[in-house]
């Protein structure tokens, strides 16, 4: 079993649609939260608290530039979604091909 | 935006220590509940709420074989995960790729 600081935290913060799109807008360039609000029918208050769901995840980041909270996408946590993903895939595979071998052995092939 | 058909159901049952440990035992072969359950501190039906939710998100299969159920991993969900944060993570580079070239013209360097 490998263990992944922090994995449950951003799996869940990517578990919702509207936080994807969030992401996906921010990977385009950093937004105020009333931007990152207008797409959606969402008041500021719901979309305040899909951005600190992300920032928990520490999927992003916010600052105060005057009156208003600009979010930028930090990219780091997305290591670790890939490291386990690419980690069990490759589990998989192996389990695959020891299962075909062992079919064509089966099957008395010598290859 | 792009959209992913079951990112949701995906993501939230990889956003769960237990379940992930699972999928990684499944990754070595197929097991029964009983075997699933028997590394952690958990009772058989605590084991079996995980395994429905790694079901319901097509990450796993269980077949009744006797009077045992057997788990299989399922490897094809991994494929939206994969692509969803490839394609995001590709955003963030071309954005500070973008940042860089800024940040060069900036100091005048020609580059």
């Amino acid at each position: 079993m490998v263990q992944f600081a922090h994995l449950d935290r951003t799996f869940g913060a990517l578990a919702d649609p509207t936080r994807r799109a969030v992401l996906e807008r921010l990977g385009a360039g950093s937004a105020t939260v009333s931007e990152l609000a207008a797409p959606f029918a969402i008041s500021l208050t719901g979309m305040k608290k899909h951005i600190a769901v992300l920032e928990e995840a520490g999927l992003v980041r916010t600052q105060k530039v005057g009156r208003t909270r600009v979010c930028t996408a930090v990219p780091q946590p997305l290591d670790d979604v890939r490291a386990w993903t690419e980690m069990y895939r490759r589990m998989l595979d192996e389990r695959l091909d020891r299962l075909g071998e062992l079919l064509d052995r089966t099957k008395g092939d010598p290859r």
